[in-house]
């Protein structure tokens, strides 16, 4: 079942009309009378195609979809901003595991930088992969890709939970950390996860996290690399918490 | 720490001659007296670069490395041959995650074909990709991509534990099956783990698998990529059984 999430005014309209038309018409070549799930990011609904026209699609409610898929906790992934287009890939990989939402953030080793003047077409591109990652992995709710920002500029005080994934010399102590936590955490806890870029997290950031009230996280003891530690997060929350 | 697993010879002569005295030198630009990981995938050692000419690197050995941080239980990856380059990425990120060996399996959904005459270099290929995410991780042991068979072709006999990751519908007796084979693992099973192509398994291998002994395993209730999967499965062994 193909699912879209939609403006709230499509749904009160039936009618969908923006680049996800497109996308029924001429990408899932769909049909009158096939069904789609429409959200507007609140609820869900199973839903018929009634019409097609030029880039214009109507539908009518079958009924609402019941029961979420959303993981019990709310995680946001700190990215430290990494190279090339592996920015999208953790996007996409995270929200179908189950993330809330993504800062890029700059740090001393964040290789790239980012123009201010192409800062909003990025986090909008961002946000097109939140979508489509949502869509695809049938999540109830969109992932949301926040700011690309300095490390100094965040305000973590309203996590309950807050973990950074420190790979250099995974200590047993830091291999400990993280279960404790992952096994601790309770329904609706925020979590703040920050992964440092290709290079690591300078000592310096450390001190500074440690004084906001981070642990320091071992992901097992080989090296991932940046792109990897998200997944090994989300999968793990979701099997501490999801599987029975 | 830069790690290289060397032929045998390599190691005995002390010399690298290979593509990775172009890496050491070009790449790297070591010099002498830096020092390098390097393994026959027996055994590591710490060593020391004492000359370097047009791509041939002499080193010697300053100890042996002790300790292993291999994954407890020896992972194959059977992956329905993917679209584009997703097997790359899979190779990649789940040999990081403690793969030990891969085989892209043709099954009845493969969208690709391959030409027996490019299989060798395929294979070639991907191994390339084993060698250099195991040498990025710092794994103990190398992973190796097997071969790419059909499903029908694959003996599954040797294998401990046989799972099978089948998204579609999951049920609830299938979110406890995953988690009941993991939390019941012990050190050196062999655990065979099959992940459908993008298209998913058809009803007809589902059958087949189970009666060769395969549990089917949802992955929490949300829809992964076939990319994702594997992911997913060795992020919750090395969290189940490497942290404390």
């Amino acid at each position: 079942m193909q699912k879209y999430f939609i403006p709230k005014e499509s749904l009160m309209n039936k009618v969908i009309d923006n680049s996800d038309a497109f996308h029924i018409i001429k990408v899932m070549r769909f049909r009158i009378g096939d069904e789609i799930l429409v959200s507007d990011n609140e609820k869900t609904y199973l839903s018929k195609i009634t019409a097609l026209e030029n880039n214009k699609v109507s539908f009518e409610i079958v009924h609402e979809e019941t029961g979420t898929n959303e993981l019990p906790v709310f995680v946001t992934i700190f990215q430290g901003y990494p190279k090339g287009d592996k920015m999208e890939d953790i996007i996409k990989h995270s929200t179908e595991l189950g993330a809330s939402a993504f800062y890029g953030v700059m740090m001393k080793r964040s290789i790239v930088k980012i123009d201010e003047k192409k800062k909003d077409s990025k986090i909008e591109r961002f946000n097109k992969i939140c979508k489509e990652a949502s869509e695809q992995s049938l999540r109830f709710r969109m992932s949301e890709f926040k700011d690309i920002i300095p490390l100094k500029n965040i305000d973590f005080e309203k996590y309950d939970k807050k973990i950074v994934c420190y790979e250099e010399f995974a200590k047993e102590s830091e291999l400990s950390n993280f279960k404790s936590i992952v096994s601790s955490l309770k329904p609706n806890d925020k979590v703040a996860v920050l992964i440092g870029p290709e290079g690591g997290i300078d000592d310096s950031e450390i001190e500074y996290l440690k004084k906001l009230g981070f642990t320091l996280c071992g992901l097992g003891p080989r090296i991932l690399r940046t792109e990897t530690a998200s997944m090994y997060v989300l999968s793990t929350i979701s099997y501490e918490m999801e599987l029975k």
